[in-house]
């Protein structure tokens, strides 16, 4: 039950279309901790709702060593650890607000503290940069089927799907959760319905996986179409478009700065000297919401 | 194109989780004509937008028997008629806004003069009723194959789904368009997902058909399940509980006042000495919108 029933005021914003609700908790009354899971599905319900892929709440930090805190409730209610577009949006946010004046802060989040770097044109923010921290290549890590120290670079995989047995040449790793790239030269025919579930559930990913079939337009650029696991397609996966550019680099078809063209818009990587995968991406704002249902 | 650049004003409401953005034409500048339609997909979007069912304008009438004008776009942007779910909303919001005393006026639509009826607690609106028409029963006027000038009350009909036949008594009925009500003992047991396109497609109904599984709690009250031509399974179909209504009273399974619960809600039908039926149902706020992307 949302005991709170005074009118909630809340920012829409999205990063590549995946959209949230943001409660400023520095200027606004948080409601009880009780209430969150409630609250947010009511805000998110695309019906009877603002409608949005989830909540998320600007708070004071706990931890003396970061400068703001994040809290995200997916549209079920649930509570997840972090989100690569959430908290792009979330640094443009505090920045905007003048809750700071620094363009680089620690965020705590559920996964631990997360450092945005925002990128200026004057006073506006064209982007934001964010850490996702060092790719895990070995099977094991991944997870994925086979000897657990070793990688999967540009390893065969055969497929089943619709009745139809087709062996295709794969590049595997973790980005904290488990992905699969797949070079092809046409993007267009790839039948993502119909491949993204069989290699979703194909038994050498024990946790699934997400599947990336990638173009390579040039060293530089490449194009994605994305099967999330357990959402299907969707019009950007921030990890995923990690796991592409590392991938790129691994297999020497890019370099080691990639911009990734997602369905919902691009993001750049790099996966840097200190081993580290940098994305930088847009945040945007969609308008200013007073929630008040009667 | 949207030329309009600045923050736009809008309130989102629901009828039974029918959804919309409504600019209050009255109060704030209208967009140029040609720009409505981009800015109903833009603000309707779920992703990059607020999301929505589509936006409502209010505006001042042309016609001089008119209090208000009603316009509705569609999220693909198309313009509509009217909207039962809609127009309650509008109803609510001029009042509420002080725009009119009266708990009855007319307003001008797509499909011509509506009168909404407002029901106060108070001051407070706690529904409101909508004259939807006179039912056509005739199956030359649903349009149903089968002589022109008889109804379909209780007739047969068989129905393929799932390589499996089976027959069906049936009511249909117009309400401005094609309505097919279904008695049920045990609502749980419909296949929907199965029979819903079954009837949909139907070649006894050329314009196809919604379809409406009823369960007939009592005389005063009915249960359904929706599948709507061209949406699938819906919260809610006004035009349908006003078909079922009508179908409950020529059947003799219920009186010609029922209140019809739907997955999104309640409605009040009434099937009134005038021929005419006329439908109460609530008129939901969810929140306040500045539309301002950037």
């Amino acid at each position: 039950m949302v005991t709170e029933r005074r009118p909630i005021r809340l920012t829409k914003m999205h990063g590549l279309g995946n959209n949230y609700l943001f409660l400023d908790g520095l200027a606004e009354p948080v409601p009880p901790d009780d209430d969150l899971p409630a609250l947010a599905r009511a805000v998110s319900d695309r019906n009877f709702g603002i409608g949005s892929d989830g909540l998320i709440l600007v708070l004071p930090p706990r931890d003396p060593g970061a400068r703001f805190r994040m809290r995200i409730f997916n549209a079920d209610g649930s509570e997840g650890e972090m989100c690569g577009n959430g908290i792009r949006c979330l640094a443009r946010l505090v920045y905007d607000r003048g809750y700071t004046r620094e363009t680089e802060f620690v965020v705590e989040t559920g996964a631990g503290p997360i450092r945005p770097r925002l990128h200026l044109d004057g006073h506006r923010v064209t982007g934001v940069t964010v850490d996702m921290g060092v790719p895990r290549l070995e099977r094991g890590m991944i997870p994925m089927a086979g000897p657990a120290g070793e990688q999967a670079v540009e390893v065969p995989l055969e497929v089943e799907a619709g009745g139809e047995r087709s062996v295709f040449t794969v590049t595997a790793l973790s980005m904290g959760n488990p992905h699969c790239v797949v070079f092809v030269d046409d993007l267009e025919a790839v039948d993502l319905e119909r491949l993204g579930p069989a290699f979703e559930h194909h038994p050498a990913f024990p946790q699934r996986v997400n599947t990336h079939f990638t173009r390579v337009l040039n060293p530089e650029r490449v194009r994605v179409r994305v099967w999330e696991r357990g959402s299907g397609p969707t019009l950007a996966c921030g990890t995923g478009a990690c796991a592409v550019a590392v991938a790129g680099a691994l297999t020497g078809r890019t370099g080691r700065r990639v911009t990734v063209e997602l369905p919902g818009g691009s993001l750049e990587v790099e996966w840097a000297g200190d081993g580290h995968v940098y994305m930088t991406g847009p945040a945007a704002y969609i308008g200013d919401v007073v929630y008040d249902p009667h």
